[in-house]
């Protein structure tokens, strides 16, 4: 590959040696939907492995021979759960008793630790959501109040609302050119935290009702209706709060695209129908809108210090 | 693609209007390597990405004829910064004249945000080092004591210490299988969060003068070595510690492989001779040793309570 | 006060002009209880509080004749949820509508965010709970298997499981000397984060039946045993863990004691009979605690590198 | 104190028995001014104590016959700070030798962590300050590019840049009344985590450069002119940046008071001459400024997406 030796050779001490060691991958973010005919379920999983064994000329020599990578512990985290994950301590068993069964002359010991987050099905103007689900609890309520002279303006909020939908949402049509490399998809997993923001023109209203009904919007409109875009979601969403509530004359939405990407299994000899996806942390998409009642204008007084998206 | 219809139609609203909208790539963690001969120089520059213009029927009607994808805007972001990325303000100007001459019937406006961190060059026991480099200031200085009846043992340590470096470093001779994807490379950047704790075996020692010591050769191990692997490396450090310091018996490390891969810009016409990497959150490598001063064992005093790794 | 001169002077400009200013107190983390009979209701509220108007000589003299202190606006803060907040806008129009009538020379406007997150009311053996709630959702669940040659291991645990108690918990009896300057009472808020990790005897088991009932019991026991020490409904749990399932041997528990201080409202002529707290980030307690099945010892391989705490 | 009944019972199990505890005090954010004649020095230190021996009876029975409270570990941590600090080893061994000597009946044993992180001292116009310091590292760059049609806008900004001075700032001559329970001071420690951003009137600059003396305006003001409020320190800055630098017509500034409180050591014995502070998180002051070129005025385009503070 290039002129670098790389032969290995030991590196002595004349007083260290090694006493314990591992390598492992360590925080794999899965999500698996499992399709119980129309009905998903979903599991939520972030997996570290860690292997112990006959490791040491790792170290001591640069001799990679006994070094199963990270890179293929990763990869297995996938692969095993092609066919389901059951508990978590099932799966760390699996992975776990997998891992020295194919490596036996290397793995002789490890850590599979496997954590588990909840996420609660939608519950849309129709019931109960086949595939739509909130992440149970980070969300924030958020209200604001501004003043200038005797004028008092409020503005409201929720952050952090979690959602996913593993079907019902698709991403085609857009311009494709040089720089493209995205395939177009009608299935697949969309998610997002939402940040909504909203201008009252009353000070006195049902702040709690309203409230309730906006965030219900959000949930019936993400769950229920498909969706063409993210854009096209937060449109469906604003529009219709806008409608619904008179009180309510701007409303501005801030949504990341959390990415959910089909992990490709091909190479492990499997096929994946859009069953194991890899969640991303970084970089995201970042959509914003603002809608306003028509013939109406936000009031520069309400939102002067809260963060603008658009 | 599917039956499901994507074909685009109108989402009406009797009291709503959009008026202000923008979608884009935000967090974009580029790393750049500029090679002056055998001196490198790295550039940091997380760059988030959007775009207004004509977008309003992506929203109301699930139209995306105008959505150039904020997947194009991240694969952009890499190909822009193939021959070099200047200041911020110039990679953020450059990036915007780019969409707008490039998609001129969509882009009217943009924002696009750089953050540029820094990071210094290694001083190792040969001075500054061509391709290592230290991220300024995260790093923490640990000291534990404990003590059981008239027993006190004290384990010192450092945490988040992130290093870089450029090139000098290699993984080959793993073993391959069903489950390996990974390509050997002998040329590659190599990035950790060094976190090292280390036994004393005295109570009054020049405990500030050893700290800077250890540090030193922490830097100077990983700048000046070749590494065949992290673990590798880890090994150097730990037992010249051991070697060149008789008040430590025991050294502790974790090491998480911070990946940047390098980025495929193929598709868009360009090679990338390992200059524009992708810098990854997770999952990371996870690397752990524990290493001795020969016949000694850790005291389960000193080590109770603090985290263990391997 | 010292020889310092203090006396308002002009930093002039040639070319600049202050434009817009404000100062306030951000982040007061506020917790009301409201007493209905037995039963009680919690308000989590931050609020933040910034104040313009006639401030520019502040800036430009260093004349704080209409710099209405952010230490005020904090006070100000409690003062006002003495006798309740309702809902996060009418909190913020008090606050507003206040501080226009207090300094009607100074405040001529201003932003008042109001932040609330919601704790649900703990179901016990005996039902919901009068005064127990369970932070809505940072929950983590968590599986560790470990391997040494043919041997495996399972711990399980818990992680950011919030609770509060607003009664029904005291702090008496403890050694008082020179330095103890916390007074006895049998009436706080009791509130931490719980940690829970146990380890398995067996390898097969009803891994989701049993999760569901050790959350049970920590919630059941949290709410509704009175509470000595925070140490001491540690004991109840864990003991009671291992009383029930005889699938486990060894509970580990480490708990934050997630201070709230009874706000001292005197100066202002009011009182606070705990109904107005401060919620307090840092320092906290941190309280550990290893059960064991008596005649059992926790095994090395299943807790090696579990963050071990006692 | 009330009718509760705080007598200690044993809560007995058939099964479980306490193998090991420990309560203490996590994260004492300790900061220490060492007065050498008009030069300072600063420790920043952050404290954890917890403390092992005799404390059965607190978990089983409710008994805290035993139970130094973590209170007292944390006024302790303050107390021994009175007359110095050591390295953070010398720090945790003294703390734990005393607390055994204090204690000799009931603390058996215990674990003492001290982080310490590093700050160095400014360099302004006049070369190193006596008191005024610049946390390592955690500072960002930013620039924001923004288009609407042909117009291209440059905001630039930094973040995160942490600054502390042990002296040279007041807080007197403000407003006094019902809520008011701030005490005047001349002598106090003034901290802020700066962010500022400017606006460019040019696409053609010397983008680094103009960097670099911003920083410096920055560190010189805050370190070198005495401030009679955050407020002025931040009119001394923002004015001198655009009195300087011809291409920039607005700052805006956001500066939160991290608040040092002077830690009363009365109840121990001790005086404490603005050596021994607390440092909090939460509250924070929160201070903001725009400052303008005469007759300009902020661009819309240009500070359209950047959060706004005033």
């Amino acid at each position: 590959m290039s002129t670098v030796d790389t032969t290995p050779r030991e590196l002595p001490s004349e007083h260290a040696q090694l006493r314990t060691a591992s390598h492992g991958k360590a925080e794999v973010h899965l999500v698996r939907v499992e399709r119980e005919g129309p009905v998903h379920h979903i599991s939520d999983y972030t997996v570290s492995s860690a292997i112990r064994g006959d490791l040491d000329r790792i170290y001591t020599h640069g001799d990679n021979a006994t070094c199963v990578p990270t890179d293929t512990q990763k990869n297995l985290t996938f692969s095993l759960a092609r066919d389901g994950v059951g508990t978590p301590e099932e799966f760390g068993l699996k992975f776990g008793r997998f891992m020295a069964a194919e490596w036996p002359q290397i793995v002789t010991g490890g850590r599979w630790q496997v954590m588990k987050v909840e996420w609660d099905r939608i519950v849309g103007d129709q019931g109960p959501h086949d595939f739509s689900f909130v992440r149970r609890g980070k969300e924030e309520r958020h209200a604001v109040v501004q003043a200038d002279g005797g004028d008092l303006r409020v503005v409201a909020g929720l952050k952090e609302l979690t959602v996913l939908k593993s079907s019902g949402s698709a991403f085609v049509g857009y311009p494709k050119g040089t720089y493209t490399t995205l395939p177009e998809t009608t299935d697949r997993i969309m998610s997002t935290d939402v940040s909504a923001w909203w201008e009252y023109n009353t000070l006195e209203a049902d702040w709690d009702g309203i409230f309730a009904s906006v965030r219900h919007i959000i949930l019936a409109e993400f769950a229920e209706r498909f969706s063409m875009a993210l854009q096209n979601t937060m449109w469906a969403i604003s529009s219709r709060i806008i409608d619904t509530h008179p009180e309510i004359n701007t409303v501005r939405m801030q949504c990341p695209n959390n990415h959910h990407f089909v992990v490709d299994l091909e190479p492990f000899g499997q096929d994946n129908p859009n069953v194991v996806f890899y969640a991303a942390d970084r970089p995201f998409g970042d959509i914003t809108a603002e809608v306003v009642r028509t013939g109406t204008t936000p009031s520069d007084l309400a939102w002067g210090t809260i963060p603008s998206f658009s």
